[in-house]
């Protein structure tokens, strides 16, 4: 694979399918040289586009396909795996200013919207006429043409699933710039292969979203969340299977130990939660979101969760049903990771996920693997789907031992995430920061499959190279390697 | 591609793998020739297999592998679609002796499953432990590796999703015997491309299902049918959109005109629904099933229907809550396919899906272009998600002149489908019945890339030959193809 560096000649060609839109060298922004997660490495691209519609993304395609020009997408480049880094330099293609809600229709339960339409936006947008979306990945900034290449998750994962049980439809440009027309809107296909679902995930290495179909839900008329105190992690997270097997459906379910609170309210700048109660400490927190048709319905629900959660033993059940104090409860939740990328010069992350039965064996597991290693590391998760967010973190480290003690630990992580039943990413994808442990836990054979998949779409390889199937090492060209 | 026949020396090694279970010549099966839509024709494969594990079916994918030998695998051969029948002879492989439930989790919500357990017995083992298996295709004789291999729908798919929804994990052998694990069970995963979702709705033309681990919820404590007459299908249907609206959520929502329910009377033997009411005749039912966590929940929420379904034009609205009056007024519903066998020679059907808010007029398309001809069309459909059943069928007409009639018929539905935002087919899939019309509907840029799939999985082509994106006349040995 030989990829052609972007010459005076690709660039008038660009400027031609993107007029006025074409920046070049050290004109480029360079928050396109990386994601939110630059210890996986950044690099600038050769030029950048902030392109306004499909016809601009197939025109570009196009040149960038005659001439063998690698390019990566990006929509507002807040992933977690160095996905929309453009690790070979090349173009970096910018959805962000393609935010047009193109329609919504409330009879099909549907929206159409370009991919670089804030998740918020579109948040309001269905709420605006009565309905939701409920995917709801904690960055509520990150495009929805982004949410679908990494198949983003989020609190309401539990009840309503991901990303991927909302794309309905969506066009996709292609490496050679074809245009396809992917699915329709309509409730339930059975029509060949699964495509859409393949591209949902694939991180824009198969093809570049450029429009998606999203179904709604109608709009739950109320809300309640519960915040639920216990003294050690083990009897919290155990409340977990219970809670499912009863007929309690939580919209959200969270954990959390005290050390990774006490981060974010330092934050914050204030405390949100209580750290003891009754003279005993707190040792972790549950969260919990109801929605339903109304308060009503929601009263003798929360009744029941406050007496399970008390036979459990929870240390208090508070519950916050006005939105103020909603807010306030979540917004401690919500910083973890702002607040953690503040106070820590080095930070890697995982996303594991494991089966919730195996939270608290893995836990321990994790605890006891720590005490090997200088960083710190701190977690919480989506207890509702044994979704782990486990975070390292370090200030007086230097970057090369961070990296090497970290991929040791991520090493064995895996590796037990694995030996449990579970996967290596809950929301996250893969990217190029997980790329080396993805083939190791799957298997040189599924890799191959997937390699054959990426050539039928991308023979050249020219769609964000380095990610997912193709480590960066595994390109020939891997001298164009970021640093 | 040049497919080899069965030689003794084939059948020598295909015993050692899968010792006294090797079949030849005119001792097959002859059920091993099709599946439940013979009008696409039929074809007596050299060989059939009746499996027992993996590793046999590996074993057996090794000996294929090296010869070129073409393995169709079918379940119980319920498909519509003529997607099991071995169109270049060869190999059957049928998995329904491998129908053990292998393991039931009650605290992670899932069931591992051989390919072979019928969905009857799926549906049993999960309610025996206080749990649910939401799919419900109608043929409860099918298996469930069968519904994964079409992503098979049926009733309750509205407000459960189909089988794609409940796939978590799935061991498949590779054209070559290779043997893939994939998914592991856990409740969310974005770990590379989904290959899982691909190979779902693949009709084994990717990689043969043998083992899979389905997702489970709980199962719900109470549950009401609602029947209710109108005397028009427009008012019949126009409720749906509205049903939707309101805060209603129907497990199941179907519907019929009165012509197809006689047809399905008269197979029973008896009546089952008012045909007329107060002198009025009925035009179109709309059928329903609610369920809740008890009947005091939906007590409330059928007395709201009831009001909703008067203030739209219903002529009366018939509860039932026992369990034989539940079962007689579905078993009109669930026989409408086998009453059209037994009492029509020439049968065929279609299983699009159109947006929920075009159904009426969609109907009224149909109902001009049937007049065109001589067949007689019916139908019935999930009102809910807009997938309808078209069953054309005749006693009188000579087969030739009925497939070119109904050829021609088909050309204009899916073409009016496609025009409305439809797709093909909701929960059937494309076997070879619907291949030709598959490729003019997506087109060829499309059914490249499927292509392409196809190869990275199977480079010989030997799996499945002749379906999804490669139809039989697509394949150089087509002077193999069945009669």
């Amino acid at each position: 694979m030989t990829y052609n560096s972007v010459t005076s000649e690709v660039i008038a060609a660009l400027d031609r399918a993107a007029p006025g839109r074409v920046v070049a060298g050290a004109d480029v922004n360079p928050d396109y040289a990386k994601d939110e997660m630059p210890i996986y490495g950044s690099r600038m691209p050769e030029v950048s586009i902030d392109v306004l519609s499909t016809e601009e993304v197939s025109a570009i395609m196009k040149v960038c396909y005659e001439h063998s020009i690698p390019v990566t997408t990006r929509g507002a480049g807040t992933g977690l795996v160095g996905g929309a880094t453009p690790i070979f330099g090349g173009i970096v293609i910018c959805t962000a200013r393609m935010n047009r809600i193109i329609n919504i229709d409330t009879d099909n339960f549907v929206m159409r919207v370009q991919a670089g339409a804030l998740l918020k936006d579109v948040h309001e947008a269905a709420l605006s006429r009565g309905l939701m979306y409920p995917p709801d990945p904690g960055e509520k900034l990150s495009t929805v043409g982004g949410n679908a290449s990494t198949n983003a998750g989020g609190m309401r994962a539990i009840k309503y699933g991901t990303t991927k049980d909302y794309v309905r439809g969506m066009t996709v440009v292609l490496a050679n710039g074809d245009v396809l027309e992917l699915g329709s809107g309509v409730a339930k296909s059975s029509t060949g292969y699964n495509m859409m679902q393949l591209i949902t995930g694939s991180e824009g290495t198969l093809g570049i979203i450029t429009e998606l179909v999203l179904k709604l839900v109608p709009a739950p008329k109320a809300t309640i969340s519960v915040m639920v105190p216990f003294e050690e992690l083990e009897a919290c997270v155990a409340t977990v299977p219970k809670l499912f097997a009863s007929s309690f459906r939580p919209t959200a379910l969270e954990f959390f130990e005290k050390d990774i609170l006490v981060v974010s309210e330092e934050y914050i700048g204030r405390p949100l939660f209580p750290r003891e109660i009754d003279g005993r400490p707190v040792g972790a927190y549950l969260m919990m979101i109801l929605d339903g048709d109304s308060a009503d319905e929601l009263d003798p629900i929360v009744e029941n969760i406050m007496e399970f959660m008390f036979e459990e033993g929870a240390m208090e059940v508070l519950v916050a049903d006005t939105a103020p104090r909603i807010k306030d409860i979540w917004s401690a939740r919500s910083s973890f990771l702002e607040s953690l990328s503040k106070q820590y010069r080095l930070l890697d992350e995982n996303d594991v996920v494991v089966p919730v039965t195996k939270i608290v064996e893995y836990v321990a597991f994790f605890n006891e693997l720590c005490k090997r290693f200088d960083f710190k590391a701190m977690y919480f998760g989506h207890a509702g789907d044994g979704n782990l967010h486990i975070y390292t973190v370090s200030n007086d480290m230097s970057e090369d031992d961070f990296k090497q003690q970290v991929h040791e630990f991520m090493l064995a992580i895996y590796e037990k995430t694995y030996l449990m039943g579970g996967e290596l990413s809950g929301e996250h994808e893969i990217g190029m920061g997980k790329a080396q442990y993805y083939e190791d836990v799957v298997g040189i054979r599924n890799i191959e499959l997937q390699r054959g998949i990426k050539r039928a779409f991308d023979p050249k390889l020219i769609l964000n190279p380095g990610k997912v199937c193709f480590k960066p090492e595994d390109m020939a060209d891997a001298k164009n390697l970021c640093s």
